[in-house]
């Protein structure tokens, strides 16, 4: 077991995928040890190392950035959380780059016409790619061109993390909180 | 990789857990490859399914089921995805049987309050233990329990998977659905 | 006081206008006696009605409705109510038609170009205009449609009514029903 | 028409009544022009104002308030909306003070136990007693004490408002607000 407070103590440059979304992506794309993950935009990482832990042993995960201060973010916190053999950062434009066969591709990152396209050729038949949309609008986009490609979408959701106070004098759930995040749209190939 | 797609031709006896309670339960527990997971109340088998690819290869899932017409669909569930070297059920009541030392305990089941001590002397240290609860009491008394026993209570919450139509013309969630579930709540030794 | 029940005994056409939708339009229109509303769209009248009790006394609705049946169903409806001096339904085409000086006016009905412009014309300075939009693409173009009219839009929201279970054995939400009807879409003269 | 922004303006001192709970209190109770009300725990005195426009001309808010600080709040604000005929603040204990008839009592204050004992002989037949409860257990007692009393459960129920960012660049939901405020408890005498 790893801990979800080890990500407590990460650095965080951008805004971070959330874990209630991470969850989802591995559970619905299927994830497991070995599989072989593409994930274009690594932030500060939290999401390649989630997907880092799953697919260990025997997996990899392939993470590209261009911005160089998050990839130093990222490759920092691999370290932390001593997924450097498994997470593989890739500094620069993923568009540009060779990408490996692989199972799962996850996109969160603007534009991403040509990186569905290159995601649907690195995929083996069966793998499933993943976009983190915060607009409704990009869900829509993502999935048309997806279909456009030969991809068949089978989930758009949207993830609710609803945490409740449980205590002696009453239970109610938190007042304030996190009401959106992405829309998370998985295409099949 | 799995597909969520092979759970959809499982045999359903009683309630089946969700996938999106699955992912939280296999997410914020830390589960990985390798890990030993303890499983009380088997149901069709779906959450042992579920924990057994997350902890291939390695890892092992032990799942109790009391109910004789359960634990036959359970392995016949286990035996459809492959799952039964990973997979063990054992028929009968947990609170009697001895349980191995393990990383997490995941219980859907009444009458927790003998499980919830086993669970504590079975888990590691650092390890978890997830009740399932349908109703705010159940989960106001798991919690309370796991306290008193030693266990650290660090979230209660509810996941909502809120599913998305995306047409050509127009974007909206589905109409109805799943509302409730249940309540998740989580202990670490 | 009139009573929600008395609703339940109404005939039912086309899908209805929910109480949790209703409530919010009154309330966040700021709708009280003596105002003045033009409703496009009468469907079975359930909206029409509700805004009635509102406005009663010394107010008005006046509710178009196209379809004979449709018209015919909201008409009974208001009787049953005994709404029949408070909501004046008009058959036949709201675009076509002269429009009173109002309020409030509420479109629940497709091609709502038009129905804008002669919405913002009949309607007092500070008067408000409400869309009920299925869509995300609906909810966009109602708003830039009246942004462009020189409406100031001030409240884009989905009501969720989750309606729980209050019982001796536990309590919790109910485990299905509704997830999404419309998005409401306030705007102001 | 009143307007929600008049609201923006007053005084807050203890939290207030949000208008997402007071529209489905007005609408589920079926309050209309003319109707009485008891509004117990005036705070600063919102639940009590938008209850007097909807019950104006003809009705009355009487509301009680202990607390010498919040019902000097409250009356000001009364005042600045120009209720101050419509809604009549007494203030001390709601317990120990005569109540009129009335349609609809609301409670928004701890220890409800005589307080619906007074409801339910104030309420006139098919009046509604409403609570407002943060934690589930409150909304237990709550439902448990009115049966008990002869009052007949007809709705419980939180209420979201989940507000849009409607935009050219996009639309989503809004990331952060508030998750819970209360829970809702609708009684019939």
């Amino acid at each position: 077991m790893f801990t979800i407070d080890s990500f407590r103590k990460l650095k965080r440059g951008p805004q971070v995928v959330l874990f209630k979304d991470a969850s989802f992506v591995s559970c619905f794309s299927g994830l497991q040890s070995g599989d072989v993950v593409v994930d274009v935009g690594s932030g500060s990482g939290f999401l390649a190392s989630y997907l880092g832990f799953i697919v260990s042993p025997g997996g990899k995960v392939y993470t590209f950035e261009r911005r160089e201060e998050f990839a130093r973010i990222a490759r920092q916190n691999f370290e932390k959380l001593g997924l450097q053999n498994v997470v593989s950062l890739i500094e620069g434009d993923a568009v540009r780059r060779k990408w490996p066969e692989c199972d799962l591709v996850t996109i969160d990152a603007g534009g991403g016409d040509v990186l569905l396209k290159k995601a649907f050729n690195a995929l083996k038949p069966g793998g499933v790619a993943v976009g983190f949309l915060p607009n409704v609008e990009q869900l829509k986009v993502f999935q048309e061109k997806g279909v456009k490609l030969g991809f068949k979408p089978f989930k758009s959701t949207e993830v609710f993390d609803r945490n409740w106070l449980v205590r002696e004098q009453g239970c109610r759930p938190e007042n304030t909180g996190l009401i959106h995040s992405v829309f998370l749209c998985f295409l099949r190939k």
